[in-house]
Order: C-alpha cells, then sequence, then structure tokens
C-alpha cells in the first residue's frame, strides 16, 4: 500500500517566475516526514480552466490527495474554491458562521481606518465564506479560510502566503478526510550522504557495483546532485531496509573514502564552524573577494571566532593591508602560491587569529593567460603554529561559478586542515 | 493566434524541495518577452511514468511547444531523453559524432587525473549520446547534449543545471522546429520599472489612480514584486499602447519620483558601476562582513575601481586594520554613526581610495538591546573630496534577511551620494 498526494500551485506571479514559489517546497518536505509519495507539482495562473485541467490530470493520476495553495482572496482574480467546488461536484453555499469570523478579523485589522466604507469590504469579503457544500473550514490565519473537501481524491484548499499556509496545515492534516486519504502511506527512513571532488560518472560506476552485488539494492530509491562542486546522495528506504542502506555507505566508503565528508546531512558550513570552536579565523580573499567572510558569517554565533578579513582586489592592498611583500608579486604574479601563502601569513599576523585562509585567482573572463587560465585559484590555509596548505585549482564555469565554487574550495581546505590539527591553546 | 507552452522540470532533488528550480521561472520570463504564453510549469520526479504522464497531459492541453529540464546525465536517474523519445514516438539511436565530441570534452575535464578508468567514464557517458531519431542535437554545454523533437507538440530537452540551460535556450529557440512551434506568438513590450523604500500598499493606492484616469489602464498587464527591499513593475502591452504605458510612468514619476531609481530596467548594481567609473571604491564592513565587497566584484571588470576591503568583524579588527579609535568604540558601542564614519574614513586612507562605504549593526538573532534591537544598522559612505552621507535604519526579518537588505541599503546609499558627486579628477 502507498499513499500518493499531488500539489497545485495557483498564482500568475508564480507561474511567470516573478515570484518564487515556497509552498510547493514546503509541503513537499511536509509529505515525505509523513511517508507520503507526491508524484507531481503543477503550477499555473489564476486561470479556471488551467486549475480544473490540473486537478483533473492529478485525479486521472490516481492520487489519494490534492493540496491547492493560493487563489483565495477577496478579488476576482481569486478562483481556487469556486474551481475545486466545481471540480469536486459540490455547490459553493455561504457559511453564515464563516462570514461572522472573516468580519471580525477585519474589523480589528482595519477598525475606524478613516475613507475605509467597511459595508464595501464586506461585500468583497463575503466570497471568502463560500464554501463548497459538506467541505470541512480551516479557520483563517489570515483573512482567507482553507477548506478540505473529502472525496476521491480528497482536496485540501491552502492560502498562498506561507505565513498563512503553514499553520494551517496541521489542521488540515488533522481532519477525518485528509487521514483517511493518507491512510496507505508508508515511513521511510532518509538519510544524506555529501561528497567533495568526485565526479558524478565516478559516482554512477560505484552505484552499479552496488547494484550488481548489494542484495535488495533496488528498494532504496538514491538520488544524487551536483551542487557547488558537491554531490549530495539522498536516499530513502523503509526501515526494515536499514542493513541495506549500511552496505551502501560502505560500499561508498571504500571507493569513495577521500571525497565523502559527511554521512548524517551535515553540511561543510556546519562542520567548519564546529571545528572552529575556541579558533580564531581571518580571510584574506583577491577573486572570492568577500564571499568566504560573508558565509562563515553566516549563521550565528560566528562572531566568537570569525575575527575578520581583508579583501585585496588591488595589489597595493595586499602590500599594504597584508603586508605581502611586492617583490613577490613582481616575480611570481598575483595569482601564485607564494601569494597565496604571504596573504594567509599577513591574515593571521594582522588580526591576531590562529587560523587563515586566503585566496587569490582568475575569476574571468579576462586576465587569464595561456600558463593562468581563466578559473585558476591559488589557496592557502596557515594555522598559528605554522601549518600551511596551498593548492591551486583550475575551476570551471564562468566568473560567478569560479568565486562560489573557490568559496567552496576553501571551506573544504578549512575542514582538511583544522581536522587534523590539535586543538589550539588559547593565550599560548 | 496564439502560441501556447509547458514546461516539464524534472528531478527529485526538485520535486522534494531539495534544490530550489531556478529554470522554471527563467523559462517562464524568456517565454514571456517572446510573447507565448505559459499554460502549465509541472514538476515531478525522475521517474519515466510521471514524466511521461506530464507530457501526455500538456499535449492534451494543447500547447504548441514543451521545454523538458533535467534528467540528462549519466547516471541511471537521468531518464529525460529516453522518456521524451518514446512520447514522440521515435527510437532512441546513438549519434556517432556526438559521442566523440563528449568524450573529447570528458578528456578536456579529466585528463590524466590518477585512478580515473577513462574507459569507465566513457561507458557511463555513452548514454548521453542516445538521441530520439530525427531530432535535432543542441551541443553540450556541460557534458550534456540538449534535443529538439519537431511535431505538434514540439519537444525541446534541456539540461538541470542552469549554467548549462541558460546558454542552450537561445540555439534552441534558432532551430526551424521551435520557431514553427511559436509561430503564434503576439508580439509584447515589456518594460521594467524599480523603486526603493516605498512599500507595496503606496504602490497600489497610485495604480488606482490610474485605472480610475488613464484612458486603456486596463490593456497593460502590470506586475509588481517586492525584493530586497527594492519594488519591482513590470509591465507588458502591445506596442500601440506605449503612449499609455507613457501616461503610468509620467503617474508614477509624478507620485513617487524620490524612490524612483530605474526605469530602463537597470538594476541598482548596473548605476553604481557606472557612477564608480574612474574612481577607486573600497569597503569597510562590519554585520555584511564581505558581502558589499562580493557585490561589488560579481561583475567582470570591476577590479578597475575596487581597491578592496576590510571586514573589520571584531573590534580590535575595526582598530587595527581601520584605525578607529578604540575610545569611540567603548563610548558610542560599536553599532554607531560615529564608529561607522570612521570606519569609512579607515578604508579611504588604508586602501587610497576616493570612495569609501561602511556598514555596522546587529544582524541578530543575539546582541540586540532596548536602544538597539536586532536589525539596527549604520551606513556611511565618504568621498576623498569630504562629501559624507551617514545613516541609521531599523531593517527587517531574519539574520540573512537584514544582512542581505543591508548590502542592497548600502548600494542605493552609494549610488545616492555618487550620483550628486563631481566626477573626480584622478591624481588631485
Amino acid at each position: 500500500m502507498s499513499a500518493r498526494a499531488g500539489i497545485v500551485v495557483t498564482g500568475t506571479e508564480v507561474l511567470t517566475g516573478r515570484v518564487q514559489d515556497r509552498n510547493g517546497p514546503w509541503l513537499a518536505d511536509q509529505l515525505l516526514e509523513l511517508g507520503v509519495e507526491l508524484a507531481h507539482v503543477t503550477i499555473c495562473g489564476d486561470r479556471p480552466a488551467d486549475i480544473d485541467a490540473q486537478l483533473r490530470f492529478l485525479a486521472a493520476e490516481g492520487v489519494d490527495l490534492i493540496i491547492t495553495s493560493g487563489g483565495l482572496g477577496p478579488t476576482a482574480d481569486d478562483v481556487t474554491v469556486a474551481t475545486v467546488a466545481e471540480f469536486c461536484g459540490r455547490d459553493l453555499v455561504l457559511d453564515d458562521a464563516l462570514e461572522e469570523r472573516i468580519a471580525g478579523i477585519l474589523r480589528r485589522l482595519i477598525g475606524n481606518r478613516a475613507g475605509v466604507d467597511f459595508a464595501a469590504v464586506m461585500t468583497a469579503n463575503r466570497k471568502q465564506a463560500m464554501v463548497p457544500e459538506g467541505a470541512e473550514v480551516l479557520d483563517p490565519v489570515g483573512t482567507a479560510p482553507g477548506v478540505v473537501v473529502p472525496g476521491t481524491p480528497t482536496v485540501v484548499v491552502l492560502p498562498g502566503p506561507p505565513r498563512e499556509l503553514q499553520p494551517m496545515w496541521p489542521r488540515a492534516l488533522a481532519t477525518a478526510a485528509v487521514q483517511e486519504a493518507i491512510a496507505g502511506r508508508t515511513v521511510y527512513r532518509q538519510e544524506t550522504i555529501r561528497m567533495f571532488g568526485l565526479p558524478e560518472s565516478g559516482l554512477a560506476e560505484t552505484l552499479r557495483i552496488g547494484e550488481a552485488g548489494i542484495d535488495g539494492f533496488d528498494r532504496m530509491e538514491i538520488t544524487t546532485c551536483l551542487r557547488r562542486g558537491e554531490l549530495e546522495i539522498v536516499t530513502r528506504y523503509e526501515p526494515a531496509d536499514a542493513a541495506i542502506y549500511d552496505q551502501l555507505v560502505e560500499l561508498l566508503r571504500t571507493h569513495h573514502g577521500a571525497e565523502m565528508f559527511s554521512t548524517d546531512g551535515a553540511l561543510i558550513d556546519d562542520q567548519v564552524a564546529e571545528l572552529l570552536a575556541g579558533r580564531t579565523i581571518a580571510t584574506a580573499e583577491s577573486c572570492t573577494a568577500g564571499m568566504i567572510a560573508a558565509r562563515l558569517t553566516d549563521r550565528a554565533g560566528s562572531s566568537a571566532y570569525v575575527a575578520g578579513g581583508v579583501v585585496s582586489y588591488s595589489n597595493d592592498a595586499k602590500a599594504e593591508l597584508l603586508g605581502v611583500d611586492p617583490a613577490l608579486i613582481a616575480s611570481h604574479g598575483a595569482v601564485s602560491e607564494p601569494v597565496a601563502e604571504a596573504m594567509a601569513a599577513g591574515a593571521l599576523a594582522r588580526f591576531g587569529a590562529d587560523t587563515a585562509v586566503a585566496t587569490t585567482g582568475i575569476a574571468g573572463p579576462g586576465g587569464g593567460s595561456a600558463e593562468k587560465p581563466v578559473g585558476t585559484v591559488c589557496f592557502s590555509v596557515r594555522l598559528g603554529d605554522g601549518t600551511t596548505m596551498t593548492k591551486t585549482l583550475l575551476l570551471p564555469g564562468d566568473r560567478s561559478d569560479v568565486r562560489e565554487r573557490s568559496t567552496t574550495v576553501a571551506m573544504h581546505l578549512l575542514r582538511s586542515v583544522l581536522s587534523r590539527a590539535a586543538t589550539p591553546s588559547r593565550g599560548s
């Protein structure tokens, strides 16, 4: 048995991409946790014919539950409830008690604001008190009520603003109609493994080995995704198949132990933050120009270990603010390992830090040469005890890719050096 | 006549919300500009049955063009091309020349990297050279080729990574099959106006005035979107209605002239870059911690005017690297206008720049007080001639919102100061 669901996101501003839909992903996550299989997310504008077509499509696909978001407002372009009622073959009826509750909300919101004709507002909002006959009403979080229409499939109609939709979802879930619709759900576990520096094709090869050698391999649902140079491997399986998953982890560890940096879902940012506890870090950035500092300070509490950084875009800045010897730049070039090392050493000294990371590279599109093409980036990580790791990489992509990828590489170099270093004794 | 299109976004990571889809919105925008009506966007996982169901749904809805994104990789879970081939009733055939081109790309990417079995990689990637019979191949941007399958509807199959999809789209568009499919499109003009510092309700009020007073107002399609504190107003109209649009622009200028910073679609980043020509800028960032420097250097050629910056997260760094008097911090606090001004002055001096911008604020979640709550940010812009503009704002939202919004505010302050300043005489 299983339970399948579909999500219908309505709204011209979402369809045209001017507003990014946040409800589809949020509801997808809720369904995943419940063990309800999400088959389709569909997006259309505020047009009855298109909404109806999507509802019919999902019903034909045999989903047990449809969740719609958006189109519950008082204006004429909000048509979801009426369209769903027609789709479910139910009349729209005025819910007097609901109308009174909406009036109460509006009275509190609008009060005696000058120039507002309250009767006119109420006429516009009466529409929101019209519900499909026999539907269960979900009380408004804002001014728009939601509805649950029992049936095959059961349809849950939720408002568009995420701050209204999210609190309303648990109430929808609690209704008998939704519980019945998702009765066949399966409980899954989901685990995430992360790797860095492995091409997707290398992983594909290993997964084929697993497919051939691990009994029950097909019972796991494995999805892989390459992002910022990191490979994310998400596996879903039923709890009874945990031993099969363990074999997969072992297989990946055997083949890609060096590239596998996380088996518990932790991000590189989480790991670096943890490794920096009790330390003080400073950055010296040329091509990434503040992106590493911004990323390190992205999380709350980072002021405990981030001292600061220098963006040394010009050669003068490298000399002035980081004490890089201009002769070094003259002889090796600004994009070189000796300069990266001098930048890291300079950051360490200037900020009185015990950990420093430096980048200098050619992000493009100009500035490349045969010897140092666009995408050439030198990295150096240096600790207070003199430990240094320096690397030069040739990164693919355009300017923005090179800068982003460099930031991620810097995080991984930091992790690599810090995880081998002894915990610093402060005040030494 | 008209031309209708549908977009099928595939990928379990997108369906489950782990990765935010960027292709749907981007393609929606492209179609809009072309005058092709987008009816539906559908999202499903990497499952042939679900992809096929969505293709059949869109075909049944009578769209002229279907664009798919994702599922073109070498791994077994990438099934889009095979599914589209079957949907279109065409066999998959190996394109030898394409296989050789992919091999060439992989050879350059992987080279002689130790431990990589090139033959195994090529086996995995042969799949990418299988194309529907009679389809037009779109050469890979990464390693995955796209295809255009002529028919009713015509299907364009594009890769998932936006940096591969986006450059490939114009090539798809140029094919005879796509041109034929969209032959019925209506040509629209689309113009974008940008405002900063105006609440959405203020704009709504003005648009109501326009609706009542401008003849033919309803023939324009106006959508508004609030993003990063900036209000974007996009208007579509047929070329014959240009005079009506001009009246709208005049109306908005009359009511919101101070807030309107762009009527030609230019971004604040474009404007600041232009104003910085012939200048040298340095940043001094506390709460934004490198985000302003990163944003200024986002565009190619920025090394001509960006000297660098200091991320002074700790008080010591403010004193050491920017020369901020510790007594100033002690008496006014690190988040104060005098400290912001001293930071800007310090950046100006240390980098030998003629333009500087400084931020110091409380991004949260901790660190707020009754007097200086979370979201309090002080900004200062200073020019070489002593011109200074300093401001304190209370910004809404969480840590990430405050940091992002601060970065945008800094850009607008720079624009404001620089657009009133005389062009600097270098060497003075």
